[in-house]
């Protein structure tokens, strides 16, 4: 053996280390559970979402928290930044995942909301502290406030949200928390409400915490890793293949901006 | 108005049209359903799929069928490509969407195998011609054939997607026909079984025609825009993602490729 | 070593075949040349590709033309799609490389004017007999034709390639075909003219062919690799990069494109 | 005119703010100059790039200094990961944009090597003071240190960058000063030379902040902006594309990582 480890014939360690999945057996297998069995125990997309992500089966009520998550962020119209570059893109003739690929998507505001409120609630600040303490650094508290909806006007979405944690969850402290911060914002104003983004944000950290499957530095690191980020990104990839489908089949052109919109900023330069 | 038009101030056409969502009312619309209505009636995420890329509340059974083609294609073990080159990037420290976009997905066989097996049947060519005629001209059929799997030691998958389409399809075809075209291929060796992108493939083409939501040339269409394709690329995403917070919580370092595992050809070349 | 062997000890052929660099010694080569002999000898960046994309030393000429085909495809403004959604990217926080590749870049049309007047050339077609056969099956030239620039008004970007061309390759055939085509096509609108992306495609089949350091074979294979095609895109990198600086210097804000610019088409709909 | 206000007639402002290029004339400008003139000025690559990211016609030192820089970095070989990726997308069937986007670059190296260095000159350190610094806080100075070259056998790319910007910059301050860091680093360990990411780095704070077109705000603001990381994209672009025709070439079929170069660790799981 030393001869042949000596002949650099031996294996070396292997270059890769893979813990999700296995292709090799009779049957493919997600985080030790057979494909054949996930369908059999009927888990969903939500249930597979749990295995390839968080390496373990995610009881019935988190699989479809996760995917009530994929169907709220799915889409939000062709104009925002990320689906019009894809809708460009299409119309430029390049196929699926080049068009998919050249959306920018942003996750940003479920992470930043995750970060805020579950920072503020592990440090003891009461919801009026935080709210004057955030206030007075200059910055807004991600998850709160809305354009159109407000405590007269409430949004469906987050009712159903909360209402889904509140009937499943084994606690729900960080989003009784962002209810209870928003009590203190809506009194100055009435769409500071506690807004979709930031009732999925704070549910998600109640779930990870509170199903009892994973410690609570797991559950923080899994926030930290970018889980609800990836969430946003998956749910958003079908708004953007549909903008791909959508151009495909209404036969749209190449598309070019008009140069009237375009402001040439080139007078300073010297005509040289 | 004239005046204005001269003066170059009237409304353009726009530059874009779009119609699968509106986010400019009180709510979000996926093709004319408001999002809450979207959860009330439990559509899913197979019923978002059905409402963003096929313009239309799909039966409840098809919402099922579009989720399991997402779960059966979400991973295929860390070793192809395109789950490979995920982790590689997210090894070089890249973000999440760099990572997932720098692998390469193929769903290729599912539209391959859907033209093939639908052309034949249109045609009116029985199976043994369908067989005998790919055969002469040096083809093999794209859904056919497993290296393990065979009549002895059947695919669960396959056989949980077809008792799924016979079950609740308004018909089933193609998804017989190329079941009839298993009967003919595993004559010559048990393993030529109709695999399961085959299986999905002729059953995603039973849907579209059969569930009287389509023509059968917008069914044909939809088919030919991509959108087996974007169901593989929508449910590999799910699976490079998870490679993807794999590798970081696994802590895994920036990847060099082994040089001995390389064959520097360069001999040919003048030492200049 | 056949005990070796059974122990799966044995190295394996490798994994990968590379023939155009090679890290692992003193001094870095590419294909064959140290980089300090490519600096030495003064290669430049036409240089350096001809080594990495043609692996050999082309002549100094050649160098100087590849270099001008990089020059003159850096950039095409802002409005064009490709930078357009470099710019959003850019206008959405994301990185260089998230930016630079969500533009789509089409050289395109290089590819087909060198496709179109090599085959027409190859073909024994005369000029007259070319521009009658394609108008006669319905396509345009790729290659001929100028929204603005005509015989009278000539586009000086193009006297600058025929220039070089005649004066430094071996050979103009192909060049010269195209110009005699020119003749042609400005009988019948003066703006008919050779343009750029013509002119610059037929060249560079010329200097494949004419330099003496292909075989005919090889040289047609560089062009149906993609090489051309591969000097747009290497050359509008340079726009790109330039637009994504140009944004971040100018702090630009995430893009959100006008719904008024924007046709929701979603009448036709159920209002479910 | 408040009339065609009200109307919403009246020109918004532009969307779009863009200072580099212009396409809309008789002839296309880079930076206020017409191509034209910027071929009779053979201004080259390294020309179009001060046009285009810098916005001015640097002087001819620079433009050559800038693609000296590409050249340096267009390849390092097959095994480093962003070319490896490039090959395993082109292995895949992929397009050339496809396999160029796949491959993770980077230019950190570059960049803070600058910043490290520059940071230490203008705080007025000593060169014993910075590297005694660096030591305590337990990190590597960016821009020292090979793993085979060294005072003995000195890297000529190295002596080459010295050498043409001593020849030719108005200032070499910052990269005096790192070669007075190297004098105190290879005391310790004779390979703890300045290397040629430093070097490059060094040299083009210098040059942006001596060539008198900038202030220094300015000269420090692009680097800051990734100005060196933008050469580095484009450069190792060179090699990514040389790899992509390599592959192409060679006729390489998809590849799959051997799975006994993957650790599977999955036993820790339950066999559900
Ligand atoms: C919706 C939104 C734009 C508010 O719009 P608005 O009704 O025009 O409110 P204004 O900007 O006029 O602000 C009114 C007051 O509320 C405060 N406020 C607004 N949003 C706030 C927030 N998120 N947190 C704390 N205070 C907030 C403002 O500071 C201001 O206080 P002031 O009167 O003392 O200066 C804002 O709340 C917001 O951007 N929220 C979304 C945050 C988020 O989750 N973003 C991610 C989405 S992708
Ligand atoms: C699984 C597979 C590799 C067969 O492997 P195998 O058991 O080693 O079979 P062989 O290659 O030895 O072929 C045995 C015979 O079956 C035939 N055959 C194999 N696959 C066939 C197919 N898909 N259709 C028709 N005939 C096929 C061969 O032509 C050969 O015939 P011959 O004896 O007359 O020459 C092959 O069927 C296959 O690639 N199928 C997958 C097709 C597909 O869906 N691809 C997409 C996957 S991503
Ligand atoms: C520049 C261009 C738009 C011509 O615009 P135009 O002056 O408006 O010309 P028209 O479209 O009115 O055409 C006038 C006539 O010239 C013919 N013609 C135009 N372009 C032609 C071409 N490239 N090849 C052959 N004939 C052409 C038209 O068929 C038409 O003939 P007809 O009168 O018999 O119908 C067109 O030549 C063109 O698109 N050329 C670019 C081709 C190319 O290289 N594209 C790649 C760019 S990315
Ligand atoms: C080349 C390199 C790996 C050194 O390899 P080595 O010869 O094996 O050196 P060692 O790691 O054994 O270090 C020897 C000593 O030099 C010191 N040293 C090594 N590199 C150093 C650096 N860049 N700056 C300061 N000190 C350095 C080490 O801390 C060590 O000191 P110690 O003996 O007090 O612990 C290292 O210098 C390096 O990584 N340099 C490249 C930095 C860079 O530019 N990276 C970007 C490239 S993409």
């Amino acid at each position: 053996y030393s001869w042949a480890r000596k002949l650099g014939l031996v294996r070396k360690p292997a270059g890769f280390l893979s813990s999700i999945s296995d292709d090799r057996g009779e049957e493919l297998v997600y985080a030790g559970m057979p494909i054949s069995q996930i369908f059999s125990q009927d888990l969903g997309i939500g249930g597979v979402v749990g295995l390839l992500w968080f390496r373990r089966r995610l009881p019935d009520y988190a699989n479809k928290f996760i995917e009530m998550v994929l169907m709220v962020t799915a889409d939000h119209g062709p104009a925002v930044s990320g689906a019009h570059n894809t809708i460009v893109t299409a119309r430029a003739g390049k196929d699926l995942i080049s068009s998919l690929c050249s959306g920018p998507r942003f996750g940003g505001a479920l992470d930043d909301a995750a970060k805020m409120f579950t920072r503020a609630y592990d440090s003891g600040l009461t919801p009026e502290e935080f709210v004057e303490k955030t206030r007075k650094s200059g910055k807004l508290i991600s998850g709160i406030g809305h354009l159109v909806k407000s405590l007269e006007n409430p949004d469906k979405r987050v009712e159903i949200v909360v209402e889904f944690a509140k009937k499943n969850f084994d606690s729900t402290s960080i989003l009784d928390y962002a209810l209870a911060v928003q009590k203190v914002t809506t009194r100055k104003k009435s769409n500071l409400i506690l807004n979709v983004d930031g009732a999925v944000a704070c549910a998600f950290v109640d779930l990870l915490r509170g199903c009892k499957l994973f410690s609570k530095e797991e559950a923080d690191q899994y926030v930290k890793l970018g889980s609800l980020n990836a969430l946003f990104v998956l749910g958003r990839s079908i708004g953007f293949i549909g903008h791909f489908l959508d151009q495909k089949r209404l036969g749209q052109g190449l598309y070019r901006h008009p140069t009237d919109d375009i402001t040439y900023f080139l007078h300073d330069l010297p005509t040289n």
